[in-house]
């Protein structure tokens, strides 16, 4: 029998207030993960599996100035981009994982070479872009990150010793601070890919959850599929994406209540801030944040795509 | 009510036969962890934290070249040292972590001050060791990691696309491959620590999970304190030090019983090899491992000091 597809995406949790979110930009977000919805779908639709339709979204949104990876990556303390990424496979549990890259214009792309063809998981750094030349990834000249605004973002906390995630009110309310997305193939194959450019003005050499397998990205056949945004290390000291998976398997919770129980407990009683997505091995979908709101977007098998920034889908 | 002091480290698991391992040797490798014991002890002893004694157990073996980790760190491809290293709290589940550092000489240090002073919990390369000047560490030659046997080790391997466990027959059955060590003070705080110089020649900028909180290290004051050793991918992709505090506090199985479901299933079914070490609240101690040995000690409070290599404790 074959499973029912979903794929669900986030493009980060944060400080959205509505007063502060113009019409207009609100078109562009819902528009910019609507077209991502669509791309990852098309992909489990032909029968593609869930591995390569997260990917996919994900190097979607890393090609979006929007999304705070990839292309719209934020400014380090240093006015670079520092970018990392993982993948994670619920059948085989293979990962993949890079961070602190500078010059890769799709990290989730590079992670997912790292699962397939390496027989190592994790490579920072100068060796993870090594790696990425020996499988074919050319370097892109750095311009290619630069964003006015992000700059501009960056210039008002650049020289202090505080970083910012993305949505912060002090930064900037309106963006966000990782994307990631999760599914499930009509194999009943569940996969989940993280993707991030970090803090604003983060100190060089920051690594936070994203890449970090059972923090910001962890995926199983037997439980679920989970992508975290937010507050990266808080997530690194709950080890929240494996948590939920835990919670699930070991509790006998559903996937709503795992997840609820992960960011109203055990993120929030630390005082982290953030949300994830997470589907389980019947293509149930959670969206949970503590935050003001998350970008995120969905579509279950034939069912019209939803987006939604704030409490409610719209 | 004061709880009972309990100290437990380990040298790092793998293929260690008896038949190649020398009497001079075992009584090297016994003197050294009974030395290491000795120094975390006498921090517990005298009122100080688990924190402390932790650190100073890893500070200890990383000075010894007989273990993988500081100055016995093997080589990478590139003939020189990357090493990694965490630490946590399990009282505030803080946690710090270093990793791909080559001028370092005791990186569990520089991962407790990253635990102590930084917004950020995790730093990789040239950033960890900006880090590390900025809070009064001074870099060293490279020329102190220099050790002829190390060097012999990799020159068998060198130029191959094969990276090698420290303890792997095909380099030298007598070496271990990571260095962690767990404790309980008289307050009821845990505390874990792990560090590494990872696998002989492994590629530039790998990163296996002895810096990853939850793979490689984890500690909650709930349930216990964790630290693995053995082939970093596996335990990185099984989240495995993490799943045995879930398992103790989501299934109510004993530290043993967690211990053992996390090495022999968890581990195991993947094909992954290695072990842990863990003590949970009560001051109880495991040494689990599904390798042919793992150079272990162990001082419960008043109690003489035990160390082993293989199966039973002498």
């Amino acid at each position: 029998m074959k499973t029912q597809n979903t794929i669900a995406i986030h493009g980060g949790a944060g400080t959205i207030l509505r007063s502060k979110l113009t019409p207009e930009k609100e078109k562009a977000y819902r528009k910019a993960l609507h077209n991502t919805i669509v791309e990852g779908a098309k992909i489990l639709k032909k029968g593609g599996t869930a591995i390569d339709a997260v990917t996919e979204a994900v190097h979607c949104m890393e090609d979006i100035e929007l999304f705070n990876a990839g292309k719209g990556s934020v400014f380090t303390a240093k006015g670079i981009h520092e970018m990392d990424a993982s993948i994670m496979c619920g059948k085989s549990l293979n990962t993949g994982a890079v961070a602190g890259i500078s010059t890769i214009s799709n990290p989730i792309e590079l992670a997912k070479i790292v699962m397939e063809k390496s027989q190592h998981m994790f490579f920072v750094g100068a060796g993870a872009i090594a790696f990425a030349k020996e499988h074919g990834i050319k370097e892109i000249d750095p311009n290619y990150f630069f964003n006015q605004h992000r700059f501009d973002q960056w210039k008002r906390v650049a020289g202090s010793k505080t970083a910012q995630l993305d949505h912060s009110d002090r930064v900037d309310e309106d963006k966000s601070g990782t994307v990631g997305a999760v599914a499930i193939d009509q194999y009943g194959n569940l996969a989940a890919a993280t993707s991030t450019g970090g803090m604003t003005n983060k100190q060089q050499g920051r690594v936070g959850d994203s890449p970090i397998i059972g923090a910001g990205t962890y995926a199983n056949n037997n439980t679920c599929a989970v992508s975290c945004t937010g507050h990266g290390e808080y997530f690194m000291r709950t080890v929240l994406a494996h948590r939920v998976s835990c919670l699930m398997e070991l509790c006998q919770l559903s996937l709503e209540e795992a997840c609820q129980r992960a960011i109203y407990e055990d993120l929030q009683s630390l005082g982290g801030s953030g949300g994830l997505i997470a589907v389980d091995t019947t293509g149930k979908v959670s969206f949970v944040f503590n935050s003001e709101g998350m970008y995120r977007a969905v579509k279950i098998g034939e069912q019209a795509i939803q987006t939604g920034i704030w409490r409610t889908m719209t």
